[in-house]
C-alpha cells in the first residue's frame, strides 16, 4: 500500500484514515501468523481509536508491580484526551518513521514495535505531566522508560513533532533541552549538560537536524537547523545551520547534501579537510 | 575442566559431550548455591537436549502478555529441530565464548545468563522465520529482543557462525548487514545503513573481524577478513583485510598481531600516524 | 529542604537523619500525586530502616521466573545486615547524586529511580558475594543486572564510595577493574579488558575522576586521581593525575579546574592543541 | 460510625456519603495497618467514585492472560456508567450486608474482601452483557468468576436488589432462576434446573427469603415471599409465603419469627412436628 | 448448528469434525465480541489440533511460580500423545455436557469454560501419571486443581468414560473410588472414604449413574448402574442398581423414570414413603 | 519410612527432626520427578528451618497485586518467631495428617499440597493479628485465603492443636466459634451463626470431635467432647459428649465406636432409630 497523503495523517472529513490503514495493515499480518492474532487483536483491533490503543499499548508494556496498568492506562487517555497537541505529535511522529526509515512501510510496525516511538511517546505524557506541575509521576514515567527502553529523557525536555528516534537504546535527554521539529536522532546520542550549575545547560537542536549514532552533545549549545551532527563526534560548542560537524572534539566538516538532513538519514561526512 | 574438545562441540556417536558437560558444571553450581538450584533444575537439568533446555529459557525471558512463553517456546523448538544450521551455529557460539572471553570458563554461564548469547540466538530464529516469509513474526521477535536486552538485529541481516556478541548493550544491525564467521563485536556498536534508498545498504564484515566497543560502521561497506576496527571508531568507507583501523572518522593505523583479531580480543591500537 | 549535612549522611545518635529525610520527601510527594502513593507506601514508608526498603525495591525490580522477589531480598538483607561498608557506601551514594546532579534535588529521587544508583548497590551486593566464594550467585545477579539495566558490571571490580553511575546506560566494567572514591561515570562508558590473557586486564580509575559520555577506557591501565576523560574519548594508555584526556586515541589536552572533576561534572575540554 | 441513613445510600444533593464513608473508614484502616496502605489506596482513595473503584477493584481481582484487567475494566465502566439500575444495586447489596451481618460494622469491608459482594457485582455486569446479547462475554465473566471465588451465577439469571451472598463457596445459580429483592443466601446453595428440557427450569425466589447453608432448591418451584429455607434442606416443590422449610426433602416445619428472615438471618427452625 | 452425530466425535476419515466444529463456534464468536478474539484465537484458532489446544488452556490455568505453563504443557501433550484412552475419554466427556446440560449448545463453551470439563482432564492426567508410577507429579497436579477449581479428584480414582461434571465446586473423590461410564455428578458431592484403614475404602459408582447436588457417597459401597441419588443425601450402603434413594440418611424412595438418570439429569424424587 | 515418634514432632535436643524427615523425603521425590524439582528446592530444600520454608510457601500462594508475597512473607516470620505456640500448633496439624488420613504417609505432601493444612496455618496467623488488635490485616488474609482456597475462616475463631481439615473446601467458620483439640473437620462443613445480635453465636466444638462431609451447625450451641456429627446434618442444637448425631435436623443415633472418633475418621453412623 502506498504511503497515506501527508495531509490524512491528522484525519479527515472527521475520518480518521492512519487508524483505518493500521487496522488494515494488521488484519492483513494476522491473516498471515496466527501466532499474533491474539497480540494484534488486544492491541489493534479490538479499540475503536488510535489513542485508545497507544494507551493500552504503553500501559501494558510499563505494567508492574509499582503502578499497574490500570492506573497508567488512566494516565495516558487523560493526557491524549485533553492534549491536540500531543494527538497530533503522535501521527507526526508514525509519519516520520515511514517517511525516513528505508526497512519500514507500514505504519503498524512502529505503533507496535518500535521502542523509539515508545519511549517518544511516553516522554509526551510525562511532558504534559511535568507542565502541570505533576513533577513526581512524570519523574517515575521516566524512570519506567529508562528501565524498560534504555533511553532515558527527562519529563521537561521540549520536543518538537515528527521526531525519529532510531532504535533508541542509550539515548539521553537532559532537563533543558530543546529539540526542533522533524529531528531524527540515532541510537547510543546524549543530549547531555555540562557543569553543577542549575538553569539552562543542555543542548538546543534545530528543525530537521539529524544527530547520527552515538553523537554526544553538550552544554547549552545550540545546533542550527539543518545540520547535521556525524556518528561518535562530541559536541561542545555551537553548530552553525546548514553544516556538517563530526570527530571528536566535532569540527565543521563539510554542508549536508540537502536541506532537512533528518528526513534523507545520510550518515556520511566528507574527511577531506581532516 | 579443561574446555571441549573442538570436535566434540557438535556430538560425537551420537553422544552430545556439551550438553553434558553444562548439565555436570550445573550440578557442580547446584551443590555451591541452594538458592539457584530451583532456577537452574527448570532451565538445565529438567531438560535431556540443549534445544529443549534453550527453547525454554528463551522463551521464558521473552514471556509477555503480547505472547506467552507457551507460544514463543513452540516457534523455537519448531526452528530448531527444522534447521540443522541454527543447531550447530548455537554450538559454535558458546564454543565462541569459551575461547574468548578471559572471564569465562563455563558453558553454562553464557547459556544461562550473557545477553548477547541469548540475543544472537533469538535473532538465529528470527532469520529462519524471515527467510520463510513470515515477517511479521520476526519483526515480533526483534522487538521483544531490542526490550529486552537492548540488543536491535533486524531478523533479515545474516550472521555467520561462532559470533561473540560480548555484553552486547546498545547493538545495532542493520537489515542488509552480513556478518562473517568468527567475528567479535563488543557493546554500544551499530551496523547501520546510510541514506533513504531501499536495497543494499549495510556494511559486509568479514570473518575473523573484530569491532571493538562503541565503533559505528556505516553503509554498504565492506570490512576486510581479519580486519580490526578500534573502539570508538566511525567507519564510513571500506576497510581493507588485515587492516587495523580506528579514529573517527577512521583511518587506517595498523596490523593486527594475528590473523583472527576476533580470536586475540586485543583492542590495543597504534597511535604512531596520528 | 536543604541538602543534608554531610555528617549525618551515615546516621547520628542512633538516629537515621538520611532515612527520615526520604520518607518526608516521600509523604509530600504522596499528597500531591495519589497514583504513586500505592508504590511509595509499599517501598518507602512501610519500612522502618533504608536497607529494609532497599532491599525491597531492589527485589522487586529483579524479581522473575528464575529467582522470585523474596529469595532475592533475602540476599540483599543478609548482604547490608553483615556488611557495614555497604551499608556506608549506600549513603555515600545517594549523596553524590544530590551533590552532582543538577536536575536532582531531592533523596528519595535515586532511592526510587535512578537505575544507575539501582544498579551500583547490586553490584555491591554481588561484589560481597563474589568475595565469599558464591560466584554462582553474583554472576546471576550481573545477569539480572545487565538484562534489567542495561549495565553490566562484573562482580569481581572493586568500586569505591559516592560513585555516581549517571543515567548508566551502556556501561560495562570489567573483571579486574577498579574505580576510586568519589568518581563519576556517565552513560555508554567502557572500563574494558584487551586481550586473552587471564589476570589484572582491566583499568585503574583514581579518587575523584570525571569520566563522560560513551568513553571507552581499555586495558590495565592507570587513570590518575582528579583526571577528566572527555566524552566519546578512547583510551588506550595511561592518564596523568589532574589531565584532561579526550579523543580517539585519547591525548592530554588540558587540565581539570578543579581538583575533583567529578564533583563538578563539567564535561567541557579545550581543543586549542588539536 | 453509625450506618448511614437509608436515604443517603443512593446519594444526596449531588453528594455519595457512602462512597466519602467507605474512603473515610479507609483512611483509618491504613493509620493503623501500613502493610495495607499500598493497597487500600489504589483501590479505594485513589479514586473520586465508587464505580471506578469498584470496576477497578474486580477487574484487578479477575485479571489473567485471557483477558487482562485493562481489557475487563472497561467493560465494567461501561456496564456501571451506562445502567443506573446497576449503580444503586451495588449500594443496596452493600447496605445488606452491614444490615444483617453481625461480624461487619463497616461499609469497605465487603467492598474489599468480601467474594460473595464481588461476585454479585461481577452477575450484574454479565446479566447487563446478556441482555444486550452479548453472551459470549457475559459467559467468559461467569467462567471467571467460578474458578476465581467458586461462585456460579448463569448470566441469564434474574437477581433482585438488597441481596446477600454469604460467603458463597459452592454457590451455584441456574439459567432461568429469580431471585427477588432483600433476599439473603449462604454458602453452598444451589438453586438448581431439573430434567433436560429447555426453557423455564429453576426456581423463582421472592422478596425477603432467606435460605441457609447447603440449601438445595432444584426445579422451576417458586419459595414465596418471606419464607424461610432451613440449612441443608432439598426443596422439590413449592414453598408457601411466610413458611420455614426443612429437612430431605423439605416440609414445612413452622412460621418464621419476621416478616423478612433474610434480614434477620435467624438460622434456627423447630423440630416438633418431625 | 445441530449436535454433532455421535459416530463424529472421535474423528472420521482422517477429519476430526469436532475440532472443527469447535473452531467454527470460535469464529463466530469472535465476530460478535472483539474483547474475547486476542483469548480465543490465542487458545482455539491457534492450534491445529485439540489436544494442543486443550493442553495449552490447561497449562494456561495451573501456571504459577511452583510450575510454569511451559513445564506443564509438555506433560499434558505427552499425556494426550500417549494415551489413546485419554483422548476418546476427552472428546466424550465433551459430548456429555451437550447432551445432557441445557443451557449449553456450543462445544466451545465447555472445552472454555467449564471448570468441571477442565477438572476432569487434569484428573484424567495426573491419573495416566499415577499408573505409571509419579505420584510426586500426580499429587502435584490434584493440589494445583484443587486450589484453582475446588475440585479434589484423588489422582488414583479410577473415572469412566463421557462423565458430566457439572458446575463441580466442592467436588470431593477419594483414592480407590471408581466411577462409571456416562455418570453425572453435580456439585459439592463427595464420593469419601470412612475409617483410617488402608486399602480400598471408597464408593463404586456403577454406568449411567446420577449424583445431585451436595450427595456424600461414603465408604466401599456400591452404588448400582442406572442409580440415582438424590441432592442432600448421605449414602452410607449398597445402592441397588436402578433404584432413586434419598434422604440422610439415604433410603431408596423410588426407581428412575430412564435407564439412565445422568442422561436425564432429572434431580426430583418421591417423597410418598417418607 | 515409618511416622516419626510424637515426641519428635516438636524437635529433640535441638534438633528438628520433622523438618529433615520433610528435606529427606522431598529429596526422594526430586529424584524421581525432575519436573518438580524446581519448586521443591525453592520451596524446601533451600530452607534450613520449617517456619521460613512455610512462610515462603504461604507467602507465594497468597501473592497478589493487592500484597506482594515479600510484604506477606515479613508477616508470616513475625508470627511463626514470636509465638511459639503457632510453631507448636503447626507441626500439631501436620501429624494430624498423617496420623488420620490413609491416603497420606509423607510429611512433605500436607506441607506442599493440602489447602485445608495451608489455610489453617494462614488462619493461625491471622488469629495472632487479631488478638494484637490488627483487624484489618487479619481480615485481609481471610479473605485472600476465602478466594484461594475456598475456606472461610473469621481470624476471631480460636482453633486447638492436632485440627485436621481434610479437603476443606466450602469450610465457613464463624467469629465466636471455638474448635478444641484433635478434631477432624471435613469438606463444606459450617460452623455458623444464627440470628443478627453480636456476641456470642457461634459453635463450641470439643476436643477430639469429628465432623463429616456437609455437616452445618449453626448457633451458640456445644458440641461434647469425642462426639461426632454424621455426614450432610444440621446440628442446631447441643450435643452431648461421645455420642454421635445425624439427620437434618440431627438428633443422636448412636455413640462412637471409640473415645476420639476423629483420630478414626470413621463416617458411618447406625440408621436404626430412624
Amino acid at each position: 500500500m502506498p504511503a497515506l497523503h501527508p495531509k490524512h495523517i491528522h484525519g479527515i472529513e472527521g475520518q480518521d484514515p492512519l487508524w483505518e490503514r493500521i487496522r488494515e495493515e494488521t488484519r492483513i499480518a494476522i491473516a498471515g501468523e496466527a501466532i499474533l492474532a491474539s497480540f494484534m487483536h488486544a492491541t489493534i483491533l479490538h479499540h475503536e481509536e488510535l489513542e485508545s490503543a497507544l494507551s493500552f499499548h504503553l500501559a501494558n508494556q510499563l505494567d508492574s508491580p509499582s503502578a499497574s496498568s490500570m492506573m497508567l492506562r488512566d494516565v495516558f487517555l487523560e493526557a491524549f484526551s485533553s492534549d491536540e497537541t500531543t494527538r497530533r505529535a503522535i501521527r507526526d511522529d508514525l509519519n516520520a518513521v515511514l517517511e525516513r526509515d528505508s526497512a519500514c512501510h507500514e505504519y503498524h510496525l512502529p505503533f507496535l514495535y518500535f521502542k523509539g516511538f515508545h519511549a517518544l511517546q511516553i516522554h509526551r505524557v510525562g511532558h504534559w505531566l511535568w507542565q502541570q506541575g505533576r513533577h513526581s509521576l512524570a519523574l517515575f514515567l521516566q524512570s519506567r522508560m529508562a528501565q524498560k527502553f534504555a533511553i532515558d529523557i527527562h519529563p521537561a525536555a521540549i520536543l518538537g513533532h515528527g521526531i525519529l528516534l532510531d532504535h533508541g537504546s542509550g539515548l539521553v535527554v537532559g532537563e533543558t533541552a530543546v529539540v526542533g521539529n522533524r529531528v531524527s536522532i540515532l541510537q547510543s546520542v546524549t543530549l547531555g549538560g555540562t557543569g553543577k550549575v542549575d538553569g539552562d545547560r543542555h543542548p538546543k537542536i534545530g528543525d530537521g537536524v539529524l544527530i547520527s549514532a552515538g553523537a554526544k552533545i553538550l552544554g547549552n549549545i545550540r545546533v542550527g537547523e539543518g545540520a547535521k551532527v556525524g556518528a561518535g563526534s562530541v559536541v561542545l560548542k555551537d553548530v552553525p545551520p546548514h553544516t556538517t560537524v563530526a570527530g571528536v572534539p566535532a569540527r565543521v566538516v563539510g554542508v549536508p547534501t540537502s536541506e532537512n538532513p533528518a528526513l534523507d538519514m545520510d550518515h556520511d561526512f566528507p574527511e577531506s579537510d581532516w
